[in-house]
C-alpha cells in the first residue's frame, strides 16, 4: 500500500498561511465593524464599499442580516443573552474571513460596547485587524428616515428592546473610522474609510 | 444636509453577486466536504489540496477542529444534539464562503449521513455547489495509524462514543469524489479532486 501521510511529493510545502493568501488576494483581510442606529446608513455604506472596493479588484464580502439571522444565526432570537452571542459568532465568523484575506464587512448595530470589545479583542489576540467604524446618525435623523418602518412601530410598542428608543446604544469611543452622516455624502463616506485602509497599508499584500 | 440614500453615484451600481466574486477570482467557489473516520487521511489530504490549489492561483480555505472547535463552536460539546449542531453551524459558514468564491474544504468526521444531507440540501437549496469527497480508509487502517492516540484512548474507554468504536461511521452512498486509501497515493488522490474541479468548471469563473 502506498505510505498516505508522505509530506515529501514536490508541491506540497506545508501549509498554506494568511501571509499566502494575501499574497494571492494581495490585500489584508481585515474586519470593517459597522455599528450605528438602525437607519443610520450601515448597509448602504457597506454596499457602497464593497462596489468600490471591487472596482479596485479587492475582495470583501457582506454579513448581515439576510445572511447570518436566516442561515448560522436563526436559532438565536433577541434576548439580551441571544444578542451577544449573536454578536460573538459573527465576530468568529469574521475573523475566518480575514485568515482567509478576505475583507469582511459586519452591518450589524451591534448596540453594547461590550460586545464589539469582545470581537475585537477576539481579532487582536490572533493578530487579527478589526477596523470599527461609527455610523454616527442622530436617532432623529435615523427615525425620521426610518427605511423599515421599525422605529414606528416601536414608538408603538409593536417592538420591545428597540435600539435607541427602549434599549441603549452605547456609541464608540474610540472607533478607527467616524463618519458624521450629517456632514458628508455617501461617496465621501466610503472614501474615508478607502483611505484608511489604504494609510494602513491594508489594499496590498 | 447631503442625502445618504443617494445610489446614483457613478461607481455605486448596485449590489455586488456571487458571479460578480467568482468572476474576480477567476473560480466558481464550492464546499468541499471531507468525510470519513479518525485517521482516514482528511486533514492531510486538505492540507496537500490547499497548497496545490495555491499553486494554480485558486483560493481555498480549511475549515478544521483547530479554526472551528476552538472558535466559534467552543461552547459545544459533542451530544447527539451538540454534533448535529456543530455540523450545521460548519456548513452555514462554508455556504458563506461558497458565497464569497472560495473553496471551503471542511475536514470532519461527520460520520452522520443525515447531518451531511441537511448540509447539502442547505447549499443547493440556494444553488451552490457542494461536492462529498469520502476519504474510504477501512477502521482497522485507521486504528493502526492512530496519529493522535484516539483509538487507544476509545479501546481502553477513556473516550465514549467515538467513530467506529463505539459509534457508528455511516459511509456516503453517492459521494462526488470516492478516494480509496488502500488504493491511492497522496498525490493521486488530490489530483482526483482537481480533475473533478476542472472537469465540473469550478477551476474557472
Amino acid at each position: 500500500m502506498t505510505q498516505q501521510i508522505a509530506t515529501n511529493v514536490h508541491w506540497h510545502h506545508g501549509e498554506i498561511t494568511r501571509e499566502d493568501r494575501n499574497r494571492l488576494l494581495n490585500q489584508k483581510g481585515a474586519t470593517l465593524w459597522f455599528t450605528g442606529l438602525s437607519g443610520s446608513g450601515k448597509s448602504t455604506i457597506a454596499v457602497a464599499l464593497e462596489s468600490k472596493l471591487y472596482e479596485m479588484g479587492k475582495i470583501s464580502y457582506r454579513l448581515d442580516g439576510d445572511n447570518i439571522r436566516l442561515g448560522i444565526n436563526k436559532n438565536l432570537g433577541f434576548s439580551a443573552e441571544d444578542r451577544t452571542e449573536n454578536i460573538r459568532r459573527i465576530g468568529e465568523i469574521a475573523k475566518l474571513f480575514v485568515d482567509t484575506g478576505v475583507f469582511a464587512l459586519s452591518s450589524f448595530i451591534s448596540p453594547y460596547r461590550a460586545d464589539r470589545d469582545n470581537v475585537r479583542k477576539l481579532h487582536e489576540d490572533s493578530g487579527f485587524r478589526f477596523v470599527e467604524i461609527f455610523v454616527d446618525c442622530p436617532l432623529d435623523e435615523a427615525e425620521k428616515r426610518d427605511p423599515k418602518g421599525l422605529y414606528k412601530k416601536a414608538r408603538a410598542g409593536e417592538i420591545k428592546n428597540f435600539t435607541g428608543i427602549d434599549d441603549p446604544y452605547e456609541a464608540p469611543a474610540k472607533a478607527e473610522v467616524h463618519l458624521v452622516t450629517s456632514e458628508m455624502s455617501l461617496e465621501e463616506e466610503v472614501q474615508t474609510i478607502i483611505d484608511y485602509l489604504e494609510n494602513e497599508g491594508l489594499l496590498s499584500a
